[in-house]
C-alpha cells in the first residue's frame, strides 16, 4: 500500500491515529521537504514516530516517483505531507499537482493507494471567525521582483469581491532557491528559505490595485485578517484583523514566525463574523465602524 | 481549558494525537450528536478513548452552553465535533454558527479555548482529483417538500459556474426531525435520521434549472462528481463521476451509505483533473468527450 498522509498544520502531534499507525507499519517513510514549513524538525518527528524518515524534496517526488513507489505493491510505503494531501500551501509549491502525479503513477503501476486526510489552511482558516461558506476561490501571491510582477491573483480577488465573498490568500514560500549566479554556474547551492510576510503581501496587493484602479481593494476601507501559524495553539497562533493599512503598519515581528496567510474580507460579511473577529482587531473601533459603514453590517 | 476537537471524517482513528491527549485529560467530554453521521458509534469511541462521552445535541450546544462550559476555567472540558470545528457539513446543521456561539460565550466567561483542527469535506473533497483552488463558494442543498423549495443555492452555483469554478454541494441531513403530528402535540418523538441521496440532490438541481432556465446546469452536458464517505478508505469511500444524467441514473445503492456530497464541475477544468477523475467515471468515453467538447479541455 502507498500511503499519502497529511500531518496537519503544526507539529508531530497533529498526525491522526490512522496516520501514525500507517507510519509505524511502513518499511519506508518519505517526508516531503516542504515540511521545513512545519513547526517541527525532521528529527523530532523521527523520535516521535520511532522511525527514520527519508527527506524527499519536490524534484524527488516529481522525478523519482518510481523509486518512492518501489515495492509498494508488496509492503507499505508512506509519503508524509504538511496539512492535507489535497490541501494547498501556496501555488508555488503546487503540492496538489505533485501528489496528483505520484498518485497517477502509482495507479499505473497497480499499487493500491490510501490517502489519510488532515486539516489544511483551507478549512482551518475558519478559526478567524469568517465563515467558510462565504469564501470564494483561494488565490496565491508570489514574490514580486523588479522585473516580474505576476498579477493574475488580482482578477481572482476581484471575482470574489464582486460577489461579496472572502478570499483566502496564500503567501509565497521559497524553499530551494538558487541565486542567479549559482543557477548560471550550475551549482546546487540553495538560499535560505524565504517566506512572504503579511506586510509584503499587503504592499503587493496595494501596488497592483494602484495600477489597475478597479476599486477592488482600498487601503483604508478594505478589511482583512492576517493569520500566522494556524493550528499552533493560543500561545503560538496569531490572528490580526484590520484594514489593509492597519496590517501594513502593524509591527512586522508582531506577526511572528511563518507560515502566514491573509484573508480579504468580502461584502457579504455577517455581523456575527465581525463580532467574532473583533477580538483580533488592531483597532476595535475602526474594525467595527468599517464593517458598519463600508460593509453595511448590522452592528449596534 | 475548553477544547473544541475535530474528529475528522470517518471513525475513531481519525482523531489527532493532540486531540486524543486533550480528550484523555478532560474531566467532561461532550460529543456533538451530529456525530451520528460519523461512521462509528458513540460506544466505540468511548472504548477507544477509554472515557465516557456525554451526547450533546444541537439544542444543548446552543442553549445549555453554560452547563457545557461549567468549570472549564479550572479543569479541561472537551466538545467533539465531526470533521473540523470550523468545517461545515450542511447549512442545515449550521455547525459553525453553533460553535461560534459557544466560543463567544466561553470568551465572555474568561475561559481559555483551544481549537484542535482536523480534516473536513471542504479540503478532503480534493481526493476526487478536482483541484481545490478551482472551487468557488460551497453551497448547501436542503430537502425539498411539496410546498417548500428553497433555491438560493442555484444563484450561488450560477455565480461559480459563470466564473468557471467548481461547486461543492453539501447535502441535507435531518437528524432530529419531528413529524407534523408530534410537533403539533408537543411530543418529543423523533423520526429516524434522513440523508439526502445523490439522486435526490441531482433531481432537485435539475428541477430548479428547468424553472430558471439560465443554462447553468444541463443534465447531459454538465459534469459532476458524487462523493460518499470521504476519508473512509478505498474499501469504503465512493467516488462516481459523470454527467448529471449519469448520476441520476446510477443505481442508488451503488453510492452506498451516507454521507454524500456532490461537486458541480466548472469550465476552468484542467485536463489533469479530467484524467485523474476518469478513474471514477460511470462512462469513460462520455466523461472525456464531454470534458473535451463541452468544457474545452485539451485531451488527446
Amino acid at each position: 500500500m502507498f500511503y499519502i498522509i497529511g500531518l496537519g498544520l503544526c507539529d508531530e502531534k497533529d498526525v491522526t491515529i490512522r496516520g501514525l499507525e500507517a507510519i509505524k507499519g511502513s518499511s519506508r517513510i518519505y517526508l516531503e521537504a516542504y515540511t521545513s514549513i512545519l513547526m517541527v524538525q525532521k528529527e523530532k518527528l523521527e523520535v516521535f514516530y520511532e522511525k527514520p524518515l527519508i527527506l524527499a524534496d519536490r524534484d524527488m517526488v516529481e522525478t523519482e516517483s518510481d523509486e518512492i513507489l518501489a515495492n509498494a505493491d508488496k509492503e507499505d510505503v508512506s509519503l508524509l505531507v504538511v496539512g492535507d494531501p489535497f490541501g494547498k500551501l501556496t501555488l508555488d509549491l503546487a503540492g496538489q499537482q505533485t501528489h496528483t502525479d505520484i498518485i497517477l503513477r502509482a495507479r499505473a503501476l497497480g499499487i493500491p493507494i490510501r490517502v489519510i486526510h488532515n486539516a489544511s489552511i483551507m478549512n482551518a482558516v475558519g478559526v478567524c471567525g469568517l465563515q467558510l461558506y462565504n469564501f470564494g476561490q483561494t488565490v496565491s501571491l508570489v514574490f514580486f521582483t523588479d522585473t516580474w510582477k505576476p498579477d493574475s491573483f488580482y482578477d481572482r480577488i476581484k471575482e470574489n469581491t464582486d460577489l461579496g465573498l472572502h478570499t483566502l490568500v496564500l503567501l509565497d514560500i521559497k524553499v530551494k532557491e538558487q541565486s542567479e549566479e549559482n543557477l548560471a554556474r550550475g551549482r546546487k547551492i540553495y538560499e535560505p528559505p524565504r517566506y512572504m510576510s503579511i506586510r509584503q503581501a499587503v504592499s503587493q496587493l496595494i501596488e497592483i490595485e494602484s495600477l489597475r484602479q478597479t476599486g477592488t481593494l482600498s487601503p483604508d476601507t478594505t478589511l482583512a485578517v492576517a493569520l500566522s501559524r494556524v493550528g499552533g495553539g493560543n500561545d503560538n497562533q496569531g490572528i490580526v484583523a484590520g484594514t489593509l493599512t492597519d496590517l501594513v503598519n502593524h509591527p512586522e515581528d508582531a506577526f511572528g514566525d511563518p507560515l502566514h496567510s491573509l484573508v480579504i474580507v468580502g461584502k457579504r460579511l455577517h455581523h456575527l463574523e465581525v463580532e467574532y473577529a473583533q477580538e483580533f482587531a488592531v483597532d476595535l473601533e475602526r474594525w467595527r465602524n468599517t464593517a458598519k459603514q463600508v460593509y453595511g453590517c448590522a452592528l449596534d
